[in-house]
């Protein structure tokens, strides 16, 4: 049986299922995925709207789904699909196009400090 | 500037640089995104045993990182590299290696009723 947290959401990971480029990570509650897995698009709960969220209804770029897995201790899911247009709200393919550098972690200690 | 969870952990994507498989999604603390960093190798924050897990320091299979790539919001990272063995604890080369259906999130559903 599926994992969700103490929030009843779980991690969902969205992949392009040709090239394998990973798009996002999203969070899941358990009518998201119901409707992920029935309708053949990607749902998503957005944390900061507080409700359901069609990936790309108000952008367009919708990620249709091909398969959908879980992980071996049914806490996280994975997604392979396909989308439609630019995944993130940049504009660009994926929302993971910066890299990180040890400089950027270390700023982070001097801030909190 | 990288954003932690309200328990000071962030989400982090391993995936195999060559074959873009996702193998497993795991959470960091910043200390064990600053060692990641230093030392080429990935660490997570285990949740459950509430330590710094440096991955395969049990199990051999260690994941020598190509590179680090955080999100546009800044709340999740990914790790491209390569795992020097199975990275799942069941043997699997990735934790995903089951596919979800519908009727397993039905079930869960009729549980919690």
């Amino acid at each position: 049986m599926l994992k969700f947290n103490e929030k009843s959401l779980i991690p969902a990971i969205a992949q392009d299922a040709d090239t394998g480029e990973v798009l996002m990570l999203g969070y899941m509650n358990e009518e998201a995925l119901r409707r992920t897995l029935s309708s053949g698009e990607v749902w998503f709960y957005s944390r900061s709207r507080q409700e359901l969220w069609h990936k790309g209804e108000t952008s367009g770029s919708r990620i249709k789904v091909h398969s959908v897995w879980k992980d071996c201790d049914s806490d996280t899911i994975l997604v392979k699909g396909k989308a439609t247009g630019p995944v993130c709200h940049t504009g660009n393919k994926t929302c993971f196009f910066q890299q990180l550098t040890p400089s950027e972690v270390d700023e982070g200690s001097r801030q909190e400090a």
